[in-house]
């Protein structure tokens, strides 16, 4: 049952250069938000490319798209493949756009060659991946997965105070199945990889094997303001000394923890912000990831006991506040192997790795066997209107996607 | 010549507590900026309870005031002793407004006893000691030693463009004497120390000294923006741990040169500010002080070699820019045993320090002998409505005041 079906490498680049218009920035990027104008306006292109590629369209009432191609066996469940259409404010060309239109591909090349799959192949484009508008991200698989609340998110306002329920409407795009009802046999996405590994190491896919856990806390460091000039050392209750001893603490858990762990504190506050006060208040937001679960958990206890060292040895108090705490993520093995096997197949240059960042096909992975595919970007730059990425290697990703979804045809 | 002259402290508190009332704030501190209508009120005051000591004031073009009791040798140049009777946004009764009011307690006194000094007693009021509308502070009297330029003072704006000089005019405190012509024996300036050792260690009065030297410098932090879930700890250029060390070095190198050092980083950004964002950028402002001068420079360098030292080991461009450096001031022994003498003979407790703090004093020593005085506040707290001292305190810092003016009198 071997194939060499190849995917058209001009027609996806066009095809993502073309929807690139729909949001373009003056600096080459993206700004689609969405919900918004732009968004309906490549929902409304994505709408014709399916209907042109003979699929059947159907969209649930969080807007989330599903276009079928329809399979030999009329009970097999189908085969999905997809990310979504949204971008940053200032976003890129890639992020989650070239997970969709390689899917567009592969469907394509399959309709070109006149291959039947036994199972249909189902391509999606899930709403508010990017969390920009209205937090939180993934919120389209989130609600699918069941781990968000649908009427959480439909009464949910962005900062103008537009509401997500009413703007779904508004453009179009509230469909009326249920969502979560329909079910899948697998789920497989492309994706830049949005970090720097495969691009410094020079190699062309990441065979990704799940995504990491994660840990985010808010802190609060209170000391006492007073005047930097007639306040001894002795007698300080220096806010900012403190905040420092934890970013380092920070930085050497993640080290301690080499080569998967990652720690950051990305926001600081530090009061009343005057050269010659002794700040009396440190606010910080971070963050701690690993990929397995119980050294995450060993990681947030060691900063908790290095917050008590510091707090025990300086005069001020410390309080940390967890705000998400998610677990990590196990692709089934079946979609990780039939990616490895489509890799080998091209003798394309691979690396096993987890993903960063979050994904939807993270949410989806509890629902059905899922994978991920990465490609490199440039400089490992996301979420940025230079993000970029060669189509050589987004053709070799469509072309992994492709063999893939024949693959898990075959096989699940 | 020894004398039994009492200052009256009921008169003194009672005085204190009356100009409290011109920019009183609903928590009981005092908004006072310079130059506006709240400072006329205060100055309209000062000229009338001046002119009831039977002094006779002139104003100089920057709106010092010098308030002058005449002595015995019309020789003789005058004793002089005052502070400022300008606040901060939210400051409190005493910052300065103590040490103008402690002279005018003395002068009373004086006068009430029938006693002749063989100098003249000038009473001053510094314009903008504080520098919370017009930066730089202690201006009026940095004009007057000329190390701050006239023109500049006057042609500065405020944040709502109100120009310096106009509004001098326009409060009706523009005086005709040109800057700087009128000469002292002596000065003498009673202040809140401001700083938490007097009443830490229950002692009266602090003989001061001089004051420290100081070094104020801006720096940046440049790294790069990157995916905090994405890029390993191996491949960060994160700008918020290396300016964590940077801050850390500042604090150790003001304990490497305790007690008499400080070091403080006050201001810090942090961008671009996203929890899942490594930050690219920190910028910060901080200081450094010692007493002597010598030993200021060396901690400046051990700073530059540590940042050097960071810079070299961590993937971030480190810039430090030099803001100002401010040698150390030593106060006149003449000035200086003058105080102690007064402290001794009442019996005070008594402690030789160093100010923190800049006071106006330290212009004025480049000019002629000068000395200060401290008294406790309240957990060393000002820049603050709740800045505090007690009755008692005061007054013990107004007798020393008093006597001080009589033993220069006598000796210089």
């Amino acid at each position: 049952m071997a194939t060499n079906l190849t995917i058209n490498s001009e027609r996806l680049w066009d095809t993502l250069m073309d929807t690139a218009q729909y949001g373009a920035t003056p600096k080459g990027g993206v700004r689609r938000l969405t919900l918004s104008d732009e968004d309906r306006m490549v929902r409304d292109w994505f709408t014709k490319a399916c209907e042109a590629a003979g699929l059947t369209l159907a969209i649930d009432t969080m807007g989330n798209m599903f276009a079928t191609r329809p399979g030999t066996d009329p009970n097999a469940p189908p085969i999905a493949v997809g990310s979504h259409l949204d971008t940053q404010p200032a976003g890129g060309k890639f992020d989650g756009i070239l997970g969709v239109l390689a899917g567009l591909e592969a469907i394509r090349t399959l309709n070109d060659a006149g291959y039947q799959t036994t199972h249909p192949i189902t391509l999606i484009n899930w709403t508010n991946e990017e969390g920009a508008r209205y937090a939180p991200g993934m919120s389209g698989s989130g609600v699918y997965s069941g781990e968000l609340t649908y009427e959480q998110m439909m009464s949910s306002a962005d900062k103008d105070g537009a509401v997500f329920g009413e703007e779904l409407e508004r453009i179009g795009y509230k469909g009326t199945e249920p969502v979560g009802e329909r079910k899948f046999a697998a789920f497989v996405e492309l994706h830049i990889e949005q970090g720097p590994i495969l691009e410094a190491e020079e190699i062309q896919i990441g065979v990704v094997e799940g995504g990491q856990g994660l840990y985010w806390f808010d802190g609060t460091v209170a000391g006492r303001d007073s005047h930097a000039g007639t306040t001894p050392m002795t007698h300080r209750r220096d806010a900012m000394m403190a905040l420092a001893e934890l970013a380092l603490a920070i930085e050497e858990i993640a080290l301690a923890n080499a080569p998967a762990a990652v720690g950051t504190m990305g926001e600081v506050a530090v009061l009343p912000g005057s050269r010659n006060t002794i700040p009396g208040t440190a606010t910080f937001r971070a963050e701690l990831r690993h990929p397995d679960g119980a050294t995450l958990t060993a990681m947030a206890e060691a900063l908790d006991a290095k917050i008590a060292e510091i707090a025990a040895r300086r005069p001020v108090d410390i309080t940390l506040d967890m705000r998400w705490r998610k677990d990590p993520v196990t692709f089934d093995p079946r979609v990780v192997e039939a990616v490895a096997a489509a890799v080998e197949k091209h003798g394309l240059t691979s690396k096993r790795m987890i993903s960063g960042a979050g994904h939807d096909a993270f949410y989806v992975a509890s629902l059905c066997p899922t994978g991920m595919i990465f490609i490199p970007c440039w400089e490992g730059i996301s979420h940025n209107e230079e993000e970029s990425a060669t189509q050589v290697d987004c053709a070799a990703g469509a072309q992994v996607v492709l063999d893939t979804l024949v693959r898990l045809d075959e096989t699940l």
